[in-house]
């Protein structure tokens, strides 16, 4: 048995990793988990990036929610990425909380955490700690990068910064660059956390007493983002909240009243529970830093230049983070370079959050294009 | 000289008003402003309604910013609410912090601030506020009454509450009710407020330390949502800080690198100055609270049963705070009351915010209808 695959795996790889601050990163504690077999040939790896909030358990229970994994209704046997063909892999982002390096972890040169320490990444360096991990396992060239929203920019990345390693990308409710509108609202996260005095400078490990509230707002207001108006309105409306022997009223007070309150709280709430606060400033800050085209004089077809890459870009129509004419900028861009590129925009009421929903027509447009020849 | 006319008035009411929570509030204090002569039939008052962090300064300096007017460019002599013509009067809202009764007035039973026990009120009981000011100035009719955002939502009060008191309502910008994700907006801002533990349950006047990082990043996130995602691009796109002696460039760290960022970061700061951070729950709560149709089985049109005003209905189109869709709801609702209603939506990039800003079309629209015979 090759311990290298399997659910719940970590690994330390030595790096370093050049980041883009120009600091080298090292050594690198990587989170993953694979799902079905490799072939002998190494040839059907496909490799699934996580957005914002996600991990590695894509399609495994979540250790600390006891939730099946987030993308379990896409990966596994006889599904969309379909795991009786192909060796899914997941790992938790360079950054993140959920086993692979980043502020939460230990620095082995203090033996305490990094905290702020820890270098400020971009998505690039996510993917340069994946690229670490795929020659790890000893996968030449993936059959396929696979992502939604942020794990859309790192399918991008990867077929940018690595051409020969990425045989397919599926970029699915994504950008190539964040849009002063992200920023803002990722900024207003970043305070609302910054403000909540138990942050203390990011050294708050020590005490086990996190910046909770703070990070309780973050999640709030970005949780509005990946919601549509229209499926607010059909899922709450203005509906009250009904309480303990009696159906819903308004309270006159500061309760919450409406049942969009109430979800909202909680889920602002539930997450402090599985998700730490300077994970989230560093993992917001490395998508506001994304634009692809940056190092390319703001051309993004250059961006493209040499890739060998097919790629599929799926919006929704209802998803106002990273709406659809984001997505055909990435294809005009990949057109440009005279790539081999599908776009098809999907219907769906759920804003943002679409691409971790059951929608059929998601489903053939990923399990089709995985399944053609490259 | 009439002491009841002229800049920074105040007067005591006895009222009580009846609140809609069901308990009376008496005394009422009222700070007002008002611009322009009465005739001497009384009939040339033009009552301005203020948005959730407006005030009674429509059209002189604010005396804690010391910046023009809200509305200088609309209120004024051969303005489009021509002072020449007509008595413009402007109250602070019952709820608010700039002169009339709020949570940090002195409660007269107690001596001490109300805070957290001042009544959480409506945008009718706003308006029942206005009543009382308008029968105190001698006006039986008003020539109309005006206001954007939540401005526009007491116009529409005024028009249902009181039909025979209102010629003309000019609704900019509006809705006759929150959406689910206006108020969605709205509870982030307040546990915001909430989750600063210098709020202290809203008690917090007597230690002149308010919960002023809590109230900015309400501010922040409030801010974005009145201007439009093209508005932000146009204005700050992807452009970085310039810092003293160097020009913009990632600092691979967490201060303000993007110009949005900072912004942002202005907004929320100086709002803090001039604005009570229990004033801004209890008036975001009024808004959320708001549906003209809920006393009326909810059939909109049946809220305007009565009325005998002239309705005048603006939007734009990049405002995705207050759609047009919404505006359009309040008109069909009109003419399923057989009200004389014209609506028009008007082209503007700056999203919510445009009611405030430069619009020719919007001076046009909105003198052409006051100087209309009714």
């Amino acid at each position: 048995m090759d311990e290298r695959f399997g659910l719940d795996r970590r690994v330390r790889l030595l790096g370093p990793i050049p980041l883009d601050s120009g600091r080298g990163f090292a050594p690198v504690e990587i989170a993953y988990e694979t799902y079905g077999a490799l072939n002998a040939d190494a040839g059907n790896g496909v490799l699934v990036c996580h957005a914002l909030t996600g991990d590695q358990y894509c399609a495994s229970e979540h250790p600390l929610t006891g939730k099946p994994g987030w993308w379990a209704r896409m990966v596994g046997p006889g599904k969309p990425i379909d795991t009786d063909r192909y060796c899914v892999i997941c790992a938790n982002v360079l950054g993140s909380c959920m086993g692979s390096s980043g502020p939460a972890s230990v620095d082995p040169a203090t033996d305490a955490a990094y905290g702020m320490d820890f270098p400020v990444i971009t998505i690039a360096d996510m993917v340069r700690a994946q690229e670490l991990l795929v020659g790890h396992l000893g996968i030449e060239r993936l059959h396929a990068v696979v992502g939604g929203s942020m794990g859309g920019m790192q399918a991008l990345v990867w077929a940018s910064l690595f051409p020969a390693r990425v045989a397919r990308a599926v970029v699915i409710a994504s950008a190539a660059r964040h849009s002063a509108q992200n920023i803002a609202f990722h900024e207003v996260g970043r305070q609302a956390i910054m403000a909540d005095p138990k942050w203390r400078g990011g050294a708050y490990y020590a005490e086990n007493d996190p910046p909770a509230a703070g990070l309780s707002v973050a999640r709030m207001a970005a949780h509005i983002t990946y919601l549509s108006e229209a499926g607010l309105t059909d899922k709450f409306g203005r509906r009250l909240q009904d309480r303990p022997g009696k159906p819903g009223a308004k309270s006159f007070g500061f309760d919450a009243d409406f049942q969009v309150e109430s979800y909202l709280r909680h889920q602002g709430l539930s997450f402090t529970g599985r998700f730490d606060a300077n994970s989230y400033l560093y993992i917001t800050r490395a998508m506001d830093y994304f634009d692809l085209a940056d190092a390319h004089d703001g051309r993004l077809a250059r961006a493209f230049a040499s890739t060998k890459s097919r790629f599929c870009v799926v919006s929704f129509d209802s998803d106002w983070l990273y709406p659809t004419a984001e997505s055909r900028r990435i294809v005009h861009a990949l057109n440009g370079a005279r790539a081999d590129v599908s776009f098809v925009e999907l219907a769906s009421p759920f804003g943002h959050d679409a691409f971790l929903l059951d929608n059929p027509e998601l489903d053939r447009v990923v399990s089709g294009f995985l399944g053609a020849a490259a």
